[in-house]
């Protein structure tokens, strides 16, 4: 039977691994050693449950039931300074609903941790790896910002490090995360059931105009970059307006102006421009938008426009069986308290859709704080996430 | 007799102190040994034109005429890499004005280098220190960008400084330089002379609003503080109309957003706000309007916002007479081919205003480059300056 307090019990244990900071902050990064003794202590948990523990050459590990299983999980590892959910609750809430099945004789639930969700190297690379998006050898040349490669990180494994693991055996992949946004705390509910996991496109714009000095060129006479950047901005806010849907999100988030000097008029600015969003054709639409905008803008500001290279990721949906089941259970435990909603932060289940059907669940980020040592969730809704995905796994809803 | 060859000359050989880069590329910093070299050059054509040269404590050279007189010049260090005209056009100009004036029995005239006006400390420093608006005490304690103290840099001027000179002995002050600016250039027209120099404010702000993850958070719950600047910039240039002259200028030059990534809303940005006009009330009006703006623009969108405090210098008007004298001298020498304007740099005359009537004229920089190796100017718009400046100084316009 589903405990919520020894499901609770296990996710302030994990967070002790490499607690850090104020409050409920965690330090655990992909391959350091608060990271491996956390999921040492994982691997004697799935133990203790029935499970068997099996690690990866990444470093994901595995809980394995027998035979044909949906596989539960998430990420135990942490942002350089992170919070205590983050992957951590989708690990636990795996953990306790495959060891309250196997209690209650249920269904086959074998539970996952994948390494480096966080992208100490690369972008969610252990389940990348798995998943077969990323060979090893591609893998292991990619270093952090220290200079440190991948190869010679997951050295600190050792001898934890056995066979691949077969994805043939799992009939589908659950992933419970918490929502890393405002969505669910601003309207006060408490379970969001995942859509799609949004698509992104990311380029870098550079515009040039003319640098000047700020006090003897007449604004008539200038080709100012900032204002370039400003009055595209501008006018592409009022374009996306007829294309986009609540959903939709677009961000200029880095700016570089050349030579930013306060008596200098910019003769050149560099910017990201990123959006997401689950449709592939309004991504491709608002691609178009975005490049005639900018050229449009070039054009009468005199300035020219380079465009670095075009970055994405498709969206993908969720199976829409899974979808189904949890969004019944959402509608049984938090009845009225639930929405549909996409996910705009990747997740490891984006690499699992290569290999099985994939669904996700959401519970409120207070605050919508993620990926900082505030990160928390109130405890009834980790508690009712816990049931929705229990629930859509086909366990057993007796509470102890 | 005004000789444009000899000026010619002299202002090519000036050049040769420093020489470097392609073309008429110029590194003459204040203090250097280029510097003081070129110095030790002008101190013997000053000899050798009747005039008694005096180098005061700071290294402004002074070339003295007998008893009260007219007082010409500008200055010939140069910025870390500079131009061969800049302030060195207006040093030699008045050389040959004296020189000729002295041949032909003319009125008594004086010549100044000032030194260290690009500032390798402080602003405008030979000539703020000379005119009382700085005192050497302040000024020697001012740093470069190397940590060099200015007491440790004039020390290269070794047995040269003598006593300070006495302002009284001069009756005014006219100072030739170049537009570094496109107006004239633009116009196709030769002189142009100084109404008033500029009035400058700047202040650094900064908006602050919820750094969040740009894939999770909905356009709604966002305050992104890059769209507050764009929206402010935006507000403030419509606003800004129906205040502005033609003359005004203002540039948001200045850019930092926190903490700068693509996949980050911003949640900080801080930025210059620089503006100049002749007018004190004008930039009055401005700074309340720029202040009203972004008060009213970050309420609209959640955001706080700081003011760094106000930095500014007051617009300085050109003497009657002296601009009356270079108006006629002009409309002779280049009639329907010059104009009045405002000066948008800061110049020596500044300073000097506190001491005696100042008045300035410019001739072109084609394609309104300044400070770089690139700047220069048509000769037979250099000599149409030189022939201006000797009207308006009253010296025989016969040449040679």
């Amino acid at each position: 039977m589903i405990s919520p307090d020894r499901f609770l019990a296990d996710l302030e244990r994990l967070r002790h691994f490499g607690a850090a900071g104020v409050g409920k902050g965690v330090v655990r990064p992909a391959y350091t050693a608060p990271d491996v003794e956390a999921r040492d202590w994982l691997a004697a948990r799935m133990t203790e449950a029935g499970l068997a523990p099996r690690f990866d050459a990444m470093g994901n590990l595995f809980g394995l039931a027998d035979g044909p299983s949906l596989l539960l999980g998430s990420h135990s590892d942490s942002q350089p300074t992170g919070g205590w959910l983050d992957g951590a609750l989708g690990v636990i809430a795996a953990l306790e609903v495959a060891r309250a099945s196997r209690e209650a004789g249920g269904p086959a639930i074998s539970v996952v941790s994948f390494e480096d969700e966080e992208g100490r190297f690369g972008v969610t690379t252990g389940s990348a790896v798995w998943s077969g998006g990323l060979s090893l050898a591609e893998a292991d040349v990619l270093t952090d910002h220290d200079g440190v490669s991948l190869a010679q990180a997951r050295a600190i494994l050792g001898d934890r490090v056995g066979p691949d693991i077969d994805p043939a055996q799992f009939t589908g992949f659950v992933e419970m995360h918490i929502e890393q946004g405002p969505t669910l705390d601003t309207v006060g509910e408490q379970i969001g059931v995942v859509t799609e996991i949004v698509g992104i496109r990311d380029r870098v714009i550079t515009l040039t105009g003319q640098q000047n000095h700020a006090g003897t060129t007449p604004m008539a006479l200038r080709r100012d970059a900032f204002q370039g950047l400003a009055a595209f901005n501008a006018r592409l806010n009022e374009r996306f307006r007829n294309v986009v849907t609540p959903q939709t999100v677009w961000t200029i988030g880095h700016v570089s102006v050349g030579p930013n000097a306060s008596s200098i008029v910019p003769g050149e600015v560099r910017f990201s421009m990123q959006w997401r969003d689950g449709d592939p054709d309004r991504l491709g639409r608002m691609e178009e938008i975005i490049e005639s905008t900018v050229q449009e803008i070039a054009s009468e500001m005199g300035l020219t426009v380079a465009f670095g290279p075009l970055l994405g990721l498709e969206p993908v949906k969720m199976d829409a069986d899974l979808r189904a089941r949890l969004e019944q259970a959402a509608d049984m435990i938090a009845p009225g308290a639930w929405r549909t909603m996409p996910s705009g932060a990747l997740h490891d289940a984006t690499n699992l859709s290569r290999l099985m059907p994939v669904a996700m669940l959401f519970v409120p980020s207070i605050g919508g704080i993620s990926h900082a040592f505030e990160e928390d969730t109130d405890e009834q809704d980790l508690v009712a996430g816990l049931r929705v995905l229990a629930h859509a796994a086909g366990v057993d809803q007796a509470l102890t």
